[in-house]
């Protein structure tokens, strides 16, 4: 696997992964019904952003993330980032790879910090991957997310300093 | 004093406060040199978000605030807000009337609670505010705002049920 900057040429191979996951509403905060053309502008970023893409040794694109700046002014120090692993293709690895690469990104920047401001509760992978990676829940917003099978779970805001 | 929608006419009374907030940079995570065009965009909200003026009996703008949805999708039940009192008018409470009135509009427009994604926790006024008006600070990122004096303080995040 190699992580390497997305291109708009990966756009096309990206979004129906990414469609799948944003459909089935169960981790991400973004509408269920998202449009290609939105999707593809709250994903595809330019600098001070950063996309990425994790490719497997045949070719195939197994995930991708965006990193950005989480907030301005006085709390610029403060990065963010968002992870996409096509189902097809989880299990071997790819968050934790693309979670290190943000994290490595993150530093080179100059950032002091990463915050997650939005991860399910019951998105329990997601959870130990991030904890794995150094990552403390900071608090839970009780019924902060509306689960399509599991009705409201917690919203966690999770953070770690570099 | 009485809180009304506020207009295009509004905004050359709100921009010159405005700016000398933004400038202090010791409240807001917004670059202290924003320009008046962005300031206004991210100010004056359309629907679903919404800006108010709080206007004294003289005519005077004291204060403004804007709201929003604070998450999209599943967790799109979360509102936000942000308040900027021109400090000539400060102590005679508009901040509070402004979030009393940012929560009935939440309420009203079927909203479940509000979380206020950054106050720094220097600013001990709006804290109490704050917690006066039922919020709780969930969390506070450690050194998550530079304070231009203070150096590096803590960014709470606070919260609270509708």
């Amino acid at each position: 696997m190699m992580i390497r900057e997305a291109t708009g040429a990966d756009w096309p191979r990206v979004w129906p992964f990414m469609r799948e996951i944003v459909a089935a509403g169960e981790t991400y905060t973004y509408p269920r019904d998202l449009g290609e053309e939105r999707a593809r502008e709250m994903w595809m970023l330019a600098a001070p952003g950063r996309t990425v893409v994790a490719v497997g040794d045949d070719g195939a694109i197994l995930g991708t993330a965006k990193m950005n700046p989480n907030h301005m002014g006085g709390s610029s120090h403060i990065a963010s980032a968002s992870f996409m692993v096509d189902a097809r293709h989880a299990g071997h690895g790819t968050g934790r790879a693309l979670g290190e690469h943000v994290l490595e990104w993150a530093r080179g920047e100059g950032y002091r910090a990463m915050q997650f401001n939005a991860v399910v509760e019951s998105n329990t992978r997601a959870v130990g991957l991030w904890r794995s990676l150094g990552f403390a829940v900071m608090t839970t917003l009780p019924e902060g997310f509306l689960h399509p099978t599991l009705g409201y779970v917690g919203l966690h805001i999770m953070y770690r300093a570099l």
